[in-house]
């Protein structure tokens, strides 16, 4: 078992990384102060691993509230589902909230823990690679709303996250792709020696190599959690985290929620984000190439969905919360391992990238 | 002009209090760091105080919404009308929230404010005496659930707080009442002085005296300040403002929303902690009778509402945010001026003052 910790003062939390910790109840019940618990999970993850949490909380007075299954539901509709349950369990200002999932079920959960009655516990379990390097880690919450993506949530840091690395066995090969998108990001962003690490053992995480993952995981949440403790208000650095996201949100977007898995999307921005920092000349085309590849290597699409024009593109990405007074912000590469937040990139150049790949 | 400051580390901000201070807009457009403000109306105050904020931002790209005035709309609904706004007119996370009205206004924009891409900045221009003194100082901000009120929402502090006297020359009389009841709190929980001083002055108040009401808002914001420096997110003595309120939410609740006013709920509520405070021995009769006078010459009620009964009361605090672990606590009054947290009384005694309180 890895341990890392985020440090952020009085809200500094643990994140446990290993095999069976869902098991191991020892190891995160006693970051719930309270004797209320109330565990939000989804159609999809609570027939596998509801009664395996429940079992580790008998001494504690423990509801549960199951979300329907998607990033379509992500909103202030199904939020509201939780916050009924709470009140309906008379739950109080010590209880704890479990989130039991993936990304959607986290980020609801997250804000739903920091909205209710202003502020409770909440302990994140993330049962998908996605939630597990990136989602579940940082404090970044919220729902979506019809005109944009996570347009309103928090930043709310748990008490501690539980990633247990077996649930991986369960995951759907696509949604073990949509993960390794963002893990191939870390490499991209951060740190070129991740990258080639990842370019060595693709093929055996994609066979899901246990040990090869918990070492993928670790090294995620170990650049997260410096790039946190950081800038965890995103003011600067941390933006670095949405390499290909404003692409992606568009892709999202423009398909509907839950067309295209948020991996599937990120991994098509980031060779966006490639192919415009290669026209602006900061990288190769080899360097624009090896992105592919690895994109690729790991069961990742890397074209734009059929259809959506360049147009779509820049109408959907002017909404994009890195808007800053009416100008676009990208995330690009100056170099394999080194990414930067810039709106210093003509538009021309950016229509012409969207115009080529879009061009089928 | 008076100015005092809420001291909270890297969160401080200034409350100013004067007349005519909306028109002097250099004193607080100046805490607007965008080039974007959405200023969050109702239907009731726009009409009043628009025009005169608004012509104080000309160099600002100024967006407003206005929402339906009253209690029973401070919901996830209506606060869905100010994200789309805020997304239709494309505002980013540089953009400035004002909150111009009431408790509600102030509530539901600093909690949008909370929330929209994860946290902007707003300012509050209260409107009424009871938002004045009260809710727009202290950053707890939120909407109300149809299980409970204000059970959802956060502690998030504005950038500054502009009372402008003035406003209350358009305050209709049931909510200059609802506002010393809050006013009287300060004095009941923490501050003899302050409540001689009230017993002293409420004719003038209720005549409107622009120097005392302004002297009584100005000791009403400088103990309010003082507390919530102390304990921000109400994990001991800021409880103490909700001296009141728990039998009071109970009415509100009993009675649907905006069928009472909150400042005529606390009263009512107010009497029954002091009747209670006297049953266990703590204050005397003299005192209970003295709290009784003043609110009544505030003009408020006193009495809980025809037809609430001492169960109806008992079920709907059970849901109370102050509801800890099942156990109920209370704000009671050790003596007049001297206000503690409490679950340390007898339910039997509770029951008995809500009986006799309800005898009709």
């Amino acid at each position: 078992m890895h341990q890392l910790d985020v440090d952020l003062a009085d809200r500094s939390y643990p994140i446990f990384i290993g095999q069976d910790l869902i098991a191991e109840g020892e190891l995160w019940s006693s970051y719930i102060r309270g004797n209320q618990v109330m565990i939000v999970s989804n159609e999809t993850v609570a027939p596998l691993y509801l009664k395996q949490v429940e079992a580790k909380l008998s001494d504690k007075q423990v509801s549960t509230v199951i979300l329907p299954d998607g990033e379509k539901y992500k909103d202030l509709d199904t939020l509201n589902l939780i916050f009924t349950q709470l009140l309906e369990q008379r739950q109080n200002r010590t209880t704890t909230l479990i989130a039991l999932g993936g990304g959607v079920v986290g980020d609801m959960t997250g804000f739903a823990a920091a909205c209710y009655q202003r502020g409770v516990d909440f302990i994140q379990i993330p049962t998908t690679l996605l939630s597990q390097v990136d989602s579940s880690v940082g404090g970044k919450t919220g729902v979506n709303h019809v005109l944009g993506k996570n347009m309103i949530g928090a930043f709310y840091q748990p008490q501690c996250v539980v990633i247990d690395t077996s649930s991986l066995n369960t995951l759907p090969d696509k949604e073990l792709s949509a993960g390794l998108a963002e893990v191939i990001k870390y490499g991209l962003i951060l740190d070129l020696n991740f990258l080639q690490w990842l370019e060595q053992n693709m093929p055996a995480l994609m066979e899901r190599d246990p040990q090869l993952l918990a070492e993928a995981i670790r090294r995620c949440c170990a650049i997260k959690a410096q790039v946190v403790a950081e800038d965890e208000k995103e003011m600067g650095k941390r933006a670095l985290l949405n390499l290909g996201h404003t692409f992606g949100h568009a892709i999202e977007a423009h398909v509907g929620y839950g067309g295209w898995l948020h991996g599937e999307a990120v991994a098509a921005g980031t060779l966006l984000a490639a192919q415009l920092s290669q026209r602006l000349g900061w990288i190769k085309q080899a360097d624009v190439d090896r992105t592919r590849s690895i994109l690729v290597a790991a069961g990742l699409p890397v074209e734009p969905p059929v259809g959506m024009s360049s147009t779509d593109f820049l109408q959907l990405m002017a909404v994009d919360k890195k808007v800053l007074d009416g100008q676009l912000r990208l995330i690009l590469l100056r170099a394999l391992g080194d990414a930067v937040v810039t709106s210093d990139f003509p538009a021309a150049e950016l229509k012409a990238t969207l115009d080529k790949a879009t061009a089928g």
